[in-house]
């Protein structure tokens, strides 16, 4: 018997009401009863993107909606900024280049937010960029990045800003049309709380007027076609029914818990695994910008972190994820998004205590839960 | 969103493999199908009541089969020792007069177990009495009676130990035929790790002899009816199919374990709990000879305990036990039996220590985690 605990920066643990939402027997989806589910929850994502925009659900991966992203908004040769900060900012870089945009790197240290002075300068000596692309959580290195500035600068160019905010939107706060977010990318297995298959996407109507005259390669990640089906209650290809249909039970739980309420366990959480981190001497990973989806900590001297992470996951049941890239067997990750509450994250702390004193690091049982307690005491009246 | 643990001595939370095996289709009770799984469970009960004799599955709470281990194997006038410390010694007496047989009630203080010399001393004082009825694990006391010890005085008599092992098969050592039990009774909802609604009772040989000539009435739970199905893997009545169903699964999760290490787990889950209430100053209610199904903790002055049952409950989504009869309000009981492990008791010890705060006990935030680690800690390797 080894009862398991999923505390990765997604996939995240899927509410009852969802698996049991899911687990129905499949309806066709090109029925008025289904078309009922994917109306209610459009409207339900609009609530939690923050937007009056549609927001098309694809059944994909994030990755998808991210490609959709450059695909849909843009042509070979067209110019971008892509900040790269992580594994993810990277990604951006790629896609652009794979489909001939002519990427501009800016590289920011792992584990720091970009300065939004740089890429102020860069816009300013380049008024042929169309796009700046990023990471509202830059998952890879727990860092958040700052989007409403960077909104404020792309808001009066000819310029559009696109956020990957899979491990963002519903997280904390990101009020895309208020913010003058141009397109909002998520995915279904972070914050969302249901397992992989769905991506989420909205676009401004800046972003809508690029798409017009864009010419890269598409097909199957056609958002005019899905916007136009979404006014149909319904997608331009077969849908991810029971996905959708777990979507609408998970969105009104967020709903009724209200969006604000939703970002404060995130970030009270968040808090707590912080102050447990430092209580045990553990240095953050991005202490100056650290996203609320996820907290990275550095591996102690003569700790390896990838062994950390497999003995949590296979000797204690406890899935967190490590580091990647230059930082694999370096660092630690610890989830707070989506289904995640209190215990979870005093399971978390309890058991990477216990994990790293089996591992030689003399960690002080019970004073990381204890800094945590002292945060997570705000939840409750 | 509110997460919910159940830390109750039972029901107790239930394994996804069971869970799943429940949500089947129902087959139906007369076919060969069903008698497969009838046949295997049963066979897998026997490992955990350690005993070569049948285990009956009746659907039914616990206290049918209490019910049915006096109906079955007395007639009205006989003489019997009921051993009186809590709840469900309580309990043992009232089914005995309700059938008319002539109780000889031995009162223990609530929190303490039987000492077996008091029984000696009745036994051998009254030559007329038949049984001696007593808990394994008194529920509402969370004390663990001397089964071994009063099995060896009723060995030799005409005399049978009738056992409630309700809270103890499966939780701790109970080896029926090597200790000379003579009926053993218990419930699905405890260390099986199911749903409530089925009870299992297994009879010695004596006992079997004493069902000869009981008078007592009795239709739905008769015994000798049911062995005989038993030995054509069916049930007299309709059995439960979907908890028969899960029972099997659950079964092979104790069996897959070994019996051996899941009475290891239940002790060290216990041991964690008592070094961290007592770490934390709170008196235990059964010192001395604790059951390693629950723990019962007095509440600090000022603390109403079902106060803060209910809060624990309502408020932090963590289900306990508070107290019965006379300690009602006084006590606390957190459950270790069935599904549970190490972080089901961090969760428990972290709560209790945050919820005493909220109601002003000065508990100091992870001594008691830091307790339970230190003994938890033994589970890894």
């Amino acid at each position: 018997m080894k009862k398991r605990y999923l505390l990765a920066p997604g996939p995240t643990p899927v509410p009852e009401s969802a698996l049991l939402a899911m687990a129905q027997p499949i309806i066709h989806h090109r029925t008025p009863q289904f078309s009922e589910v994917f109306k209610e929850t459009a409207e339900l994502l609009r609530y939690v993107f923050q937007t009056k925009q549609d927001v098309l659900m694809l059944a994909a991966s994030g990755t998808g909606a991210m490609e959709g992203s450059i695909t849909n908004l843009f042509s070979p040769g067209d110019e971008v900024i892509v900040i790269n900060g992580g594994k993810f900012g990277e990604r951006w870089g790629k896609i652009s280049e794979a489909y001939g945009l002519k990427a501009h790197w800016i590289t920011v240290e792992w584990g720091k937010a970009i300065d939004p002075a740089i890429v102020k300068k860069a816009l300013d000596e380049n008024p042929l960029i169309k796009a700046v692309l990023v990471q509202a959580s830059e998952t890879s290195t727990c860092v958040a990045h700052p989007v409403k500035e960077l909104a404020a600068l792309t808001k009066d160019r000819d310029c559009l800003l696109i956020v990957d905010g899979i491990t963002g939107v519903g997280v904390f706060d990101l009020p895309m049309d208020d913010w003058g977010i141009d397109v909002l990318v998520s995915g279904s297995q972070k914050a969302f709380m249901l397992p992989p298959g769905l991506a989420f996407v909205a676009l401004s109507e800046k972003a809508w007027k690029f798409q017009e005259t864009a010419k890269c390669p598409r097909f199957y990640f056609d958002y005019k076609k899905e916007r136009k089906n979404l006014k149909d209650n319904t997608s331009a290809y077969t849908p991810a029914v029971s996905l959708i249909t777990g979507l609408r039970e998970a969105l009104l739980m967020i709903k009724n818990d209200g969006l604000q309420n939703v970002f404060a366990r995130h970030d009270r959480l968040a808090r707590a695994t912080r102050a447990a981190a430092t209580a045990l001497g553990l240095k953050l990973l991005a202490p100056d910008a650290p996203s609320n989806a996820a907290t990275g900590v550095f591996m102690p001297e003569g700790v390896d972190g990838g062994k950390l992470v497999k003995y949590l996951r296979d000797e204690m049941g406890v899935t967190m994820a490590g580091g990647q890239d230059h930082l694999k067997g370096k660092v630690l990750r610890v989830a707070h998004l989506g289904y995640v509450d209190t215990f979870d994250t005093i399971i978390a702390i309890s058991a990477i205590e216990m994990a790293l004193n089996k591992f030689g690091y003399k960690a002080q049982f019970g004073k990381g839960v204890a800094a945590a307690q002292q945060i997570l005491m705000e939840g409750y009246k």
